[in-house]
């Protein structure tokens, strides 16, 4: 597996990350991870690898978009001093597109995504042993879903990334479509966005398999 | 319009009528309507038409499906003796099949939906002026995804009903699809069933331009 | 209509407007217009003209008075760059004469009310395609009660300065002498001054009258 | 005055009463009566006649019209075997025929009204030692609004009813109607029924002096 | 009476004045008066006097001494500009002394209250139309008990300033002692401070007798 | 020490006993015991005596008179089966007479008293190792207060059954009165009878001198 | 896996089961799993296995014992016609031995705990697909502490059950003994019994691992 | 015993002295002190010895390290110019070193903690009639625990300090060793750190007998 004893691993993004995490930082005594994916992926490296010692920081923000990131991005990520950045970002950046047109200025479009991605990469991974990126994503199967449509782009956005730098990238947008081949996306989110605990498990163990988690591990 | 004077008219459904309605009747000082499409309806219906003094009662419970509607039909439709009763009945009977697809023994399929559809229909029919019948919804343009495409099945039945008994029957999926020519799904509704304010006045628009309501009629 | 495609309708006022709209500003998702009128006349703008786009934004404040805009009116109104501006203003600066009349402080009188009102229509106009004026007004439909006659006074502010700016006016007060033909004033608010939600759905038809809204507008 | 060393005073009525008095009782240690009238009223009567122990139970209940007096009057004034009972009651009997006109099942028309309130002193007086009759008020001093109409006829139904049993009458609405020459009733009464503090000092004022209550009495 | 026309009357003091009045200012719509003796005044003043139009100001805070006066008078009476101020303060600069002893940095001696009230005198008589004193006091008839004793030095300080300065003085001590002769302390206060609605209204009474108030006066 | 391994020793009384008590049973896991002096004496009976594993049950409940614990001696004492009964009770069939003077129904005389006392002695001591009386208290060292006069009448009682049934009696009044040569009774209790921490501390050690526990014990 | 296509497999036990899962049932929409080591479960069979189907439900109940299992069987497990049970019973039937060992009657011994362990496996094992029996634990370390060797009978008791009937049993106690070779047991739980995230996720791995879950499973 | 008349006793600490004391200063009335060994202590102190009139105050914070105290001792022990000091810190110094492993700046090491711990002594006592020193504990009488044998190393710390300064030092964790022979520590504390209220009187009396608090103390 990519992380090794003692490296702290922290997770950025927005609400699928947040999850009611502790405040101002997302560590520490009982359920600071909240109860997304972050704290699914928390808990599966420290039972499975207790011996790593990792340590696992939830930081994300509901409602967050990548300009979001930027803001906060020096107290909340590099003061932090992590290792390793999992970063799930852009859900949002497409979303109020769609659900509120009339504010365009709350939209981020696809330039502006790419490039505020591009910088939080850039000013990182000077510091760290590495990223892992994950696509945004939208639970619609209906690839001619105008939202659907518009979060694909993104979502190519951050595999050309993740190739440029050399990054694990994680395709959550594929890997929901391979899911609802067996159930409807409504069994997951009414929403199309928020998962219940099955699908932050899905999105945890999407994550964990990009990192070369061992699910048979033993430690001595 | 088909209300008349004194007339008392009852909308019964799930929660795309309760949003908080008052208990144990929708009726009363102060915002016993709730803040649904019933709301919105009666607040037109008194404004537009004040000489009618019509008497609006909302009696929508969230969650229930046709069977709910059965089991309290007599204490909350009959007792009330409404002149008209509007009806928006059956997304919940296919949204479960959906969204906990391992629980069938809340799933109302096609059969006991147009079985409970109609019972109610006869048994209600020889003591009212009429009833006005809404189709069930879902906010997806897509046709082929098998949630819509289900709640087309059961807007058949309904439309069907209708013209079996002769009743007004507004089709409010129809609808939708015309106004999401315009916008997004999620800018009315994030989950695809319940509306925002927009999306309740469009109900209402459409229940009332199938009851012949004048929009610019003009009490003297 | 006057409103046009991708316009910024602003409505400004007290607690009639408020009914708690969204803080800092009454847009964006879920119900941030709250449940006053100002949510009426933007639901069925968006219903009824979804090709418009029309954004609306509330930002009455309860308890307010015409001194109250003016210390708000740059971050409140200006910033937010609407293309109109809807204004009802002028209950509390006559109410408190009678609610409270030991504390002068707390009265706006005739001549400062319309210097008020005069500086802020002149310091908005060169700034906005227009601005729509609504007269205060008192449900008690005796002209000679002493708070009704005193709020006559304001309304004839109000349509002076319309005449004299060429600006529409709604008489809001006109109209509830109309409803009150049809009901007693305790059917639609009991302290005389904030409507129900039949009410609520009166003013926002009167003011959507005066700005040409086709109520059997049909979008393509 | 009326009142003698260790006598029991019951007021019985509805919210003028009520006031958040205790459950199921009003009396008792601190804060039973609430803070309408009738704690005016006990507190009066228990600092100015400190020596006569007078003891005072408020059973108002909110809402309440004549019929809901005849529903609770065994248990809610008989079984605590007052010496006087003082009654103020008829407001919300003739309220919702204005404020729900749709609903005429709430509405307790003056027939019943007179009928139900004889009723209750045929019951009662043989019991105690007398009662002290109120007049249900509306606010408004114009007296051809239809409600301030409709209140006089029920005040008229009191003072006769007084008189045909020969009991203390306080004429509330006459009260009224000399304090409103002074004031708007918005400075007492934002509904023009429930009185803020001043209002509720003047009530107990009235029945006080109704009752032969010697404000410069000096207790040895 | 010694108020009138137009007057503002303040109230100053404890817990005693207190009585949860609203905050900053104990002055305006609804129960902004809390519910201590000071409501009871007001109410009485403004409906036995309703065209001297009195503005009655309650700005009590729990737990104050004469120290905590000193600090907020500017604020909380000069800038209010009274034409009367009512106070009530002392009760706190004794108590301490018996309910926490080993805090003598809370005890406020006989010099100090006196030099402390003298002050507030001084400083507010030059503005003002005059000003009513009020004995604290402590509901313990015997006085011998230690604190009584003390409560007494601090009652005498209070004459012999009203003397000096002229000032109307309402010796509440001497007023309870008075009243339990018909009733033990415990009927109006279980910790011998804080009265009950009777009590609160008997402190009224004497209050309002001190500064000739006519109950039987009659508004023309 | 009258307690020995594994008794079971249950605290039956008022207020003073009751502390916020678990309901039903004051025993158990966390904070059953309130926080009155049985969870003082529990605390201390179990870390000086932890070799008796004593069971310590509190059945306090507020506002009780003796009237109340005949009520419920079957459930509430009898049916746990204590060895011991500690009981103080008595102060509210005295206060009553003095705090609500006027409700002759809530006094309990000295007769009755004695009466119900002594019936609970009779029921229970076949069936237990023992009882402790405490007698009732009021913190007013001046004995001519008519309720401390009226509760020493009812001590006496309390004394004079101890006597007859040979019971062991801590006499709390005496034991106040030498505390309150060293302070006054505000420093522990503003209503003269509910106790601070330190007062709760103060009626545990009473009862424990009374008891024979030895201070100075030390489990091997 | 044992578990087949369209299983319902329903969880039985105390508080470790429980953390707020949904009343009366918990399974449906959205958290109804709570957040223990079940929704772990639950989550891992959905997201792995979607295609499975599965029926997962929730009955912990917070502070159960083995007795009250008993009581609630018929209910809470029979009714809802389970394929498989997994069960996690009998902390509390030895802590209370340790934390209230003055209450024998809350003490469930040995030869209760196997009777009635063996009572239930007998009741449901002819109306299912099968068991699962997982070890009580506790979490410390040290073998000669005394609940921990009061919890190891008990652990005994459950693999000879396990054995006697063919089941499947999960050591838990074997598994945290292995887990703590790598941290302290208050780095999963202060109290030594309800596990964080992190150990929540490990009993569902012990778990999964006893039924033949294949962590790399690949739903076509 | 060692505090004299007047004196101020200051407990200084972690969450076992803080138990919701009040907040800035750990004194006053009513409950000031929280719920902890230190409202045992000062109840006790101020029973026992009234004539003492010590003065108690609790400054005590939940989750202390020897870092906290040093961070906010002038306001908090040196401001409030104490007689005497009590500390019981170190706790949390060790409990973080084994319940978050992963966050090695939360863990105080033994070398900066008796440095910490040193300076707050030299920096107190020429201030100071004395300090009273606590062993901070883990409640496991398991000495090979990690963290027993941690938080012995750290109790080792405090008695070579005491004795190197000469000040009276109770050893907590050899008291709870000899408590532990009667029952099990869960009968204590459920995290073996924070004692019931049993636990507290047992802390209170480990104190109190190393300062020479004689039990049977008679006030004269």
């Amino acid at each position: 597996m990519l992380f090794q004893k003692n490296d702290t691993v922290l997770f950025i993004g927005d609400s699928i990350s947040d999850y009611e995490r502790k405040r101002p930082v997302g560590e520490g005594l009982r359920n600071a991870w909240g109860t997304s994916y972050v704290a699914c992926a928390g808990a599966l490296l420290g039972s499975v690898y207790p011996e790593l010692a990792l340590r696992v920081i939830n930081m994300g923000v509901s409602g967050n978009q990548t300009r979001d990131l930027i803001a906060r991005w020096q107290t909340d990520v590099m003061d932090l001093h992590p290792d390793w950045v999992c970063m799930l970002i852009g859900i949002n950046d497409v979303w109020r597109q769609f659900d509120q047109p009339q504010m365009p200025e709350t939209h981020v479009l696809p330039d502006e995504y790419a490039r505020n991605y591009e910088s939080l990469i850039q000013r990182t991974l000077p510091h760290v042993k590495g990223m892992v990126l994950m696509t945004p994503y939208f639970m619609e199967p209906n690839q001619s879903d105008p939202m659907r449509a518009r979060m694909d782009e993104y979502g190519a956005i951050i595999r050309d990334l993740a190739a440029k730098y050399r990054l694990p990238c994680i395709d959550l947008q594929a890997a929901w479509d391979g899911l609802f081949q067996h159930m409807h996306p409504c069994n997951i989110a009414w929403d199309r966005v928020h998962p219940n605990q099955t699908g932050c498990m899905f999105i945890a163990r999407q994550l964990l398999n990009g990192v070369g988690f061992d699910w048979n591990h033993c430690a001595e």
